[in-house]
């Protein structure tokens, strides 16, 4: 497994230089104290964390995985302990609530936080980062009693949360699900049901599990509008605060995956457990909307973890392996052979990885301060963050995995057969990196919810908030030394647009024309976002060069990627393009009994 | 684990139908027992040997794998007795010299039947599927002693074969290989030295195991020109033919792999083990290019086996699943949702498996013929194939192994969370199929051989030869129906051929040209070649159809495939030609300290 360090330049650069926090903080009421040099200290901490305690329990974990016995689940060798000390550093509390024992800090951190605890051992953040959804929707649905009760507990760490949607027979279609909640005199519910895929549904590092669960009323309308929330503790908690008698809610088994080993994936088995109502009846579905954007962005630095990692490990791996020589002329001529960083295909792949990972950096960490703009700027400020957040966060959550599992892949094929074997933990990262285009809704569904409910949904108003972010740069930049990169983006900001709204014309006459386009449309897009990125990037490294700011090789190399993406990884548009216009016939047409005729 | 089932009526359709085989072989001496019915009867023997016994063993033989002791490799539960099976029926001869025990039918036989083999269990596949090698070798540059020894035993399958080249510090680059051969008084030979990556190296299935070994003699030049080649037996054999003593060949250890975990990859030592010379002294590498090409479309044929399992499994959980509402109106109203395949996103996924795995069936068997021509054709003949085989081999292997990753991995998503847990088996055939990329010569391997030494190397001569076969057909079929494939193919065909020029010029200049534009340059003309096979199959399609020949459907859903093909897949290369065009500076002016500055 690649020793992790984290990539601290880079996330400085993004929060601090490209992204400008500091100022962005000071006016937003509550995050003034989101200073540079407290920002700075807390990564740098949270670096130590993540390289010191959790990067060497990553392949052990993975070789161990998760145990079940009926009395329950255990996690591999020093999980546990490495969560102990998460808790005891205050790590859970860090951009919570200050009302119920949060730090208050800005969300922006919790991702940058996240990103180096993931890309350090993605399994082991499964726990505490599903404690996430947890917190979110008491925070903002639960009473006052559920808040103190829960939420502190949540908050501090000494409990974590679950998220119970899927079922077996339905996961994307949760208008399906079964489990059943019957109302109980003293104003709790009976909630019955089995719930499949529940990420630290069961485990041995915290003291309760609080699963918020989906289920139906007796008299619930069928589909989604007839889904209720409910908060079902493992162990009931007495008035005072104190675990009470067992819950009637138990992990019959855990699931053999391709990946993330060390984290426990469960099927949870409801038989008549205590449950309270959390929001209004019937309207779980639209509770859970409340907080999927933050959830999705979460997942979307899966992408970005795995594949910082596997350019680490395939970096340091090319600078050290001996093969061939140049073809230009033997740079190592005192060696057997020169270091496969010489040849042109090892540096297409090797930066194919770096301009995916800082790309998806400064995408993900922008989305993170939209959040905070959403929780603490002003009505009109949030009002525009959120929207930019709906539109945007499919891109981010499909776009960034899909390029991350790319990424990953991209750094076993550097170490030739030697990727393919376990012990250099290349073949784990592209296990692990899997299932992120999978949960938290597939890249399909992703695609669905970008070109339906959020493009067309909003009669493009979305998609035109955020072009118009793009040309108001591209105008503010258009003197001839960001051309290069400028005059690309804005005609790729025109066709984004018209692009658009072909697809709605063509949608209005048969519905199947946006499906037919949409996971194509949602690539052409996020190569264009990122493209916006890459080009905000190379215009700021150009000026720090200019100003002899700086380490200038820094903004070199920045310069030099941001060229690369454009030239080698921006082009890729040009077959989504094509492959979206085609139309939704060459899909439609073939009859579902011909596609194996034989 | 998906079902396997053979697809009959594409093989034959390819076979017979598109490739004509009886025709060809009828014209081939040595080959004119080869009749349709004959070829029909030995495939459909063979499909039932891999349905029934190879693809139980395929999920079993994954989760038990390979077991070692210092007595040598113990193979998964099932493995040695379906070996067994697979020797009494004589199919390791099939293909092979009638002269030592062979039944010399047509390579293209053993193509389709490895295609089975290898859909139902890859894994398994690798024990016999390894002798090919030491066969090939020994065919074409053994002694007649040491075919009698040795061929006939591996050709009845009594004995199976290994090429032992990769040592722990060179895969690729062989040049720097260091086993040493010390000759004795006897003749024979010392062999020193730790190999690793030896699939087959050790196993409990066949009675001996013949080694290929490359080794150095002592006053052998530095470098690839100093390479010769050895047979190692497990055991040696006595002069009556009987076995004899253990040869001081041993397995040190497996390796623990991502994936085809039921085939035993070894570190074999040689401690002074007796090896015979084979071939002329440090002409080892020449020799084994002899047959590389055979090899390397063996391992092609690993894409489409993962590929068209992948796409079984998809397939059938597309019809099963029920999720959501098709957006044009229910189409199952009876049940509680529709099945998946009604979603045109699904159907993008499953087009695009089918378009992949019959392209490359089709691209694969064709060069199979051209392996039986270059056995059994006129010397114009066999040149003209030499170098079609030549020219294709590198964009076969490289291109049908990418796609055939994509592919697998396809068919994983259409499961969606399913696809992630071990049970359903899709993530399976990921992670076999990851491996085809790596090995043989990996991808950027395969890259360079085309673009350098095929392309360039033969100054266009080599691409020209398949052009013309492609201006020829469009030609041919220039009449308006066919034109929505013809007019683009030949468009193809003219724009392939520039790139070609445009990139050996830019290489005159900078040989970093050519391997900064090989991957790109590889991958486009994978798409090209498919396209012409592709249009061959929508051209006989609509033949039939026009006839009204045989079950019209079939031939419409190729139609309506070639069509999805032209539209959806074949603008890829759009993307590749921008990259491949871009030049070596985006790659090359990065210093290999600033890919992480920080």
């Amino acid at each position: 497994m690649p020793a992790y360090k984290a990539p601290l330049r880079d996330i400085r650069f993004v929060m601090n230089e490209l992204l400008e926090s500091e100022t962005l903080y000071q006016g937003l009421p509550g995050y003034e104290e989101a200073s540079q040099d407290l920002m700075d200290a807390i990564v740098d901490e949270g670096a130590r964390f993540a390289e010191n305690v959790l990067a060497p329990l990553n392949q052990s974990g993975d070789e161990e995985g998760c145990s079940w016995t009926e009395a329950g689940v255990t996690t591999p060798r020093g999980f546990p302990e490495a969560y102990r000390q998460f808790v005891d550093n205050g790590w859970p509390a860090l951009a919570a609530d200050t009302e119920y024992g949060g730090q208050g800090l800005p969300n922006l951190l919790g991702i940058v936080v996240n990103e180096m605890a993931g890309t350090a051992n993605w399994s082991w953040l499964m726990y505490p980062g599903l404690s996430h959804g947890a917190i979110k929707t008491i925070e903002e649905h639960g009473d006052s009693e559920q808040k103190q009760t829960y939420l502190t507990r949540l908050i501090e760490g000494s409990w974590t949360g679950t998220m119970c949607l899927t079922e077996a027979h339905c996961g994307s279609d949760l208008g399906l699900l079964r489990s059943k909640a019957e109302p109980r005199a003293d104003g709790s519910y009976a909630i019955s049901g089995t719930k499949i895929f529940i990420s630290a549904g069961d485990h041995d590092m915290a003291e309760n599990i609080v699963h918020i669960v989906l289920a139906r009323l007796p008299d619930a309308p069928p589909g989604t509008k007839g889904i209720s929330l409910f908060i079902v503790p493992k162990f009931k908690v007495n008035a005072d605060g104190s675990l009470g008698e067992r819950n009637a809610v138990h992990c019959a088994s855990i699931e053999k995956k391709m990946g993330i080993k060390a984290s426990a994936t469960c099927v949870l088995n409801f038989d008549g457990a205590t449950g309270y109502l959390i929001g209004p009846p019937n309207r779980g579905l639209n509770c859970m909307f409340t907080f999927m954007n933050t959830a999705r962005i979460g997942t979307a630095v899966q992408g970005l973890a795995h594949g910082e990692l596997s350019f680490q490990g395939a970096l340091a791996y090319a600078r050290d392996r001996l093969a061939m020589r140049s073809l230009t002329g033997p740079k190592n001529p005192d060696g057997p052979a020169d270091p496969i960083i010489v040849h042109p295909d090892v540096r297409r792949m090797l930066l194919t990885q770096k301009a995916f990972v800082e790309g998806s950096r400064a995408f993900l960490y922008y989305l993170a301060q939209q959040g905070d703009v959403i929780d603490a700027g002003s009505p009109e400020q949030a009002k525009a963050a959120d929207d930019l957040l709906a539109f945007l966060t499919p891109i981010a959550k499909a776009f960034v995995t899909e390029t991350g599992y790319e990424t990953a892949n991209l750094g076993l094929q550097v170490f030739g057969g030697h990727g393919f074997i376990k012990e250099w933990g290349m073949e784990q990262i592209v296990r692990d990196a899997r299932i992120a285009m999978l949960y938290e809704g597939t890249t399909g569904i992703q695609a669905l919810d970008l070109i339906g409910r959020k493009v067309l949904g909003s009669g493009g108003k979305l998609l035109a908030g955020f072009t118009d972010i793009v040309g108001a740069f591209c105008e503010e930049h258009a003197d001839a030394a960001d051309a290069e990169f400028i005059s690309v983006l804005e005609a790729y900001k025109d066709e984004w647009l018209q692009l658009s709204l072909k697809i709605g014309e063509k949608a209005m006459q048969n519905p199947d024309e946006a499906g037919a386009a949409s996971v194509d449309y949602l690539m052409y897009s996020g190569y264009v976002t990122l493209a916006y990125f890459w080009a905000r990037m190379a215009v700021l490294a150009r000026q720090k060069i200019a100003a002899a700011e700086g380490d200038t090789s820094f903004y070199q190399a920045k310069l030099m990627t941001a060229r690369f993406y454009f030239d080698r990884l921006l082009p890729r548009t040009l077959s989504h393009k094509q492959a979206l216009m085609s139309g939704a016939d060459n899909l439609m047409q073939m009859p579902a009994a011909l596609f194996d005729v034989g």
